[in-house]
């Protein structure tokens, strides 16, 4: 298979950026997108990077070689079954990798879908925002048990994305919990958890504020959905994580500095194991 | 008074980073330290921002204009009996206020005694990571109960700092529960709720990740003591902090995607306060 014909669902910031990146990076690809949003199917079609911005999957044709589904996990398991008929191949990239593959499985008998998740996004939402340069350097995640053709993999790499493997979706989505849905609840709750009003804190912040805050200002829509989709990794990161901070404040409580310490080395012990891994990348 | 003396007490990454500032941007100053470890007083010696370095508070003259703590909250403590001899003016920049506060007013009488806190700090603890940029645009907070004379609010713009006050010392260690020591602890319990290897976790972890978990690397000694010295308001920031992942959980056990929505949006009402601070500063 050479892949010329792509259509992404989707035009949003991922979608977005995908057509960017792929019409000035492998011009030889015809790249169409499939919006419903009228406003995003307007901006989508101001980037120059789509032959054709469709305004429904019926009114497109059906012979495309690759179908990306740039959506929320929830749309995208919906959208499938219609999807099937128009790409030979069913790429997603969602943040949420069980109910897809359960979805890919059953209505494109498996050997079709491509199960996958690129690690980019931004706090502004819609083809508005997207970069070609989006996916530079980041991972884009896929599953050994569901491998893409050469070319899948070929058209990632030239998005200047890192192609990252994990062994399967329950593997892929507990990763998540850890690497990012609990890292955005961390967040989240640092946030709330403040007693004084932002505008007078924002006057004594210094980048630590900032930089642990910033995911409060994501897409919420986003964040319900793939929390939602990933809710019972995430329950159990969220007993975890109110397990450490009981732990921190029990330690306060007793004025027990040795176990403060014990515990401020071992999160720096475990940091420093994520750093020595990002460094040999 | 005109400052021309200046001492500083401890030569770490605070101390250093004044001294270097202060003797390229204020050389009409002179401008010593005191350091007690033996491989922190060489680096500093090799900065060459400083006239001397002494070993001892003994061995310094006791005619300086101004002195600064820069020391552990627990060390400016012990210090400031002996230091009020050495220095018409005696400032520190602790990151918890009322101890010092506390301290100052028993010893100096309290007018002599300016308590002062930059928000600056880096991972890389000591002289060797001192900076002459280290407080340009940053965050330096005065209490209105301790306002410092002219020279020394001059002092600290030359720096690059930028001047901020609060009512009290109290006000100072609220504010930064919220702005700096739960953020610190947040980032830790991020850290510390993982379930998976952080080697696994680097491979696919995003920015996301790495902003909200970067605390984690920093020097353990200094936490210690600030969060002992503020633990009273820790506590009660790690009890607020609790209150809102529990209620994340409680709202995903429940599959309540409009609850979830409901936290989402009021952590990102509170985030958008900050920014639309931050901007008008």
């Amino acid at each position: 298979m050479a892949l010329k014909r792509v259509l992404i669902v989707g035009a949003g910031l991922i979608g977005g950026s995908m057509g960017l990146a792929l019409s000035r990076r492998m011009p030889h690809l015809d790249v169409d997108a499939m919006e419903v949003n009228a406003a995003y199917r307007e901006q989508a079609a101001q980037l120059g990077a789509f032959r054709r911005v469709w305004h429904a999957l019926d009114s497109a044709p059906s012979d495309y070689d690759l179908a990306v589904l740039a959506v929320p996990v929830d749309a995208a398991v919906h959208l499938l079954p219609r999807v099937r008929g128009k790409a030979t191949w069913v790429m997603d990239v969602c943040s949420v990798k069980r109910p897809i593959v359960e979805a890919m499985d059953r209505v494109l008998a498996g050997s079709r879908g491509v199960p996958s998740h690129p690690m980019a996004g931004k706090a502004q939402p819609g083809p508005i925002g997207a970069e070609e340069s989006l996916f530079e350097g980041r991972p884009w995640i896929f599953l050994d048990t569901h491998r893409p053709p050469a070319e899948i993999e070929e058209l990632v790499r030239s998005l200047g994305a890192r192609v990252v493997w994990v062994p399967d979706a329950d593997h892929h989505d507990r990763l998540m919990a850890d690497a990012s849905h609990g890292i955005h609840l961390a967040s989240q709750c640092a946030v709330l958890a403040a007693e004084m009003d932002h505008s007078a804190i924002a006057e004594v912040a210094g980048p630590a504020f900032w930089d642990v805050t910033r995911l409060a200002s994501s897409p919420s829509e986003f964040w319900v959905q793939t929390l939602s989709a990933n809710r019972d990794h995430v329950i159990a990161w969220l007993r975890r994580f109110e397990s450490a901070a009981r732990a921190f404040r029990a330690a306060l409580e007793q004025n027990d500095a040795a176990e403060v310490r014990i515990l401020l080395e071992e999160a720096k012990r475990r940091r420093a194991r994520a750093d020595a891994a990002r460094n040999t990348n």
